[in-house]
């Protein structure tokens, strides 16, 4: 048996966690489903009933890890040998890009996407502020540090920069050409190569057998 | 000079980062401002202009800290003496519980005081499902374990248990038996009691001085 298990939806963010547990050089097996065909006893181990879902078996124990963000950090933990955890004077800058993509950037994108409006009147209410805030706090950050950690590549980039990856693409996030570069110094890691090849994969045998 | 210097405005979620700072036993000062008298300097620190922002002044550098639950954590690993952080068994919980108060449970809370609603084909969208399902699964979870990372405190519950305290406070989070032993069992605690101390007479002060 692997050391993790790995449940996922093909077309989804699990693709985030299958970028993380490459570039962390995890021993995982994969348990691939649609939305459709979810597994009978998903729900009893992520009861949000989301993926991606990462079950670290480990010392007779079996960890349950949700949120991608979450999964991401975990994966670094668990694999110090990668490299990928921040030391000392990246710490701050880590965690903070870190905990801003899956919080204020994440919110922000998605009320944007719904069309949802703060009135002003509540506007402490919402951390995010607005969308044209949150990214320019990125662009500030991304015009003068080619990563999230600061000069160097480390598992915050797999999360806070996929936000860049899937906001790009869909439209979600404008481009700029900070958000573009740093798009293009990530994904064309061969780790992030790989983790896509395997869900793209997945998604054209599925499209062939349909 | 302290090594910390926090910036806050007393009735806010500046409150999350002091009880950090206190349970961290970090050598802190603070600089506190209200919403309308905001440092000029300020937004040079966080271009979010956002509290709480925390600077830690280390090996020649000012490394900062944004995001309440990013300065938890980074508080916990900074003073590893107090025994705030995860062991490996506790590890997967910790961060799980520590990026679902500030991705999906937030997302949840915030959405529904704003009375925003997730339009059923846009659902996969929406990773906080809603706030019944991410209550739902912060109600499995502490129904059998007293803490976040399970039977011990540690950072995570300043985090994910501040969401209950004010959730619970405001309404904005319904009382159930669970939530309301766990709220009781964290706030008990001598430094959260401390912490909460510091920010009450600054808006006591403030109010008699007004």
């Amino acid at each position: 048996m692997a050391e993790f298990t790995f449940y996922t939806v093909a077309m989804s963010r699990g693709q985030i966690a299958r970028w993380a547990l490459h570039e962390a050089g995890a021993d995982y097996e994969h348990v691939v489903f649609d939305w459709a065909t979810r597994p009978e006893n998903f729900k009893g181990i992520n009861p949000m009933n989301k993926v991606p879902t990462l079950v670290h078996h480990h010392g007779g124990h079996d960890h349950i890890v949700t949120e991608a963000a979450a999964i991401c950090h975990y994966l670094a933990e668990t694999h110090p040998q990668a490299g990928l955890l921040p030391d000392e004077h990246e710490r701050a800058a880590y965690f903070r890009w870190l905990f801003f993509a899956a919080g204020p950037l994440e919110q922000a994108v998605i009320a944007k996407a719904m069309n949802w409006e703060v009135p002003p009147e509540r506007s402490g209410m919402a951390g995010f502020g607005s969308l044209d805030l949150t990214l320019g706090a990125c662009h500030d950050w991304l015009s003068q540090n080619d990563f999230a950690a600061g000069s160097r590549f480390t598992m915050a980039d797999v999360y806070f920069g996929s936000q860049f990856i899937w906001g790009l693409r869909f439209g979600s996030i404008e481009e700029r050409p900070a958000f573009k570069a740093y798009v293009e110094r990530i994904t064309s890691r061969p780790k992030c190569v790989e983790a896509v090849a395997v869900d793209q994969k997945l998604i054209n045998d599925a499209a062939e057998s349909s």
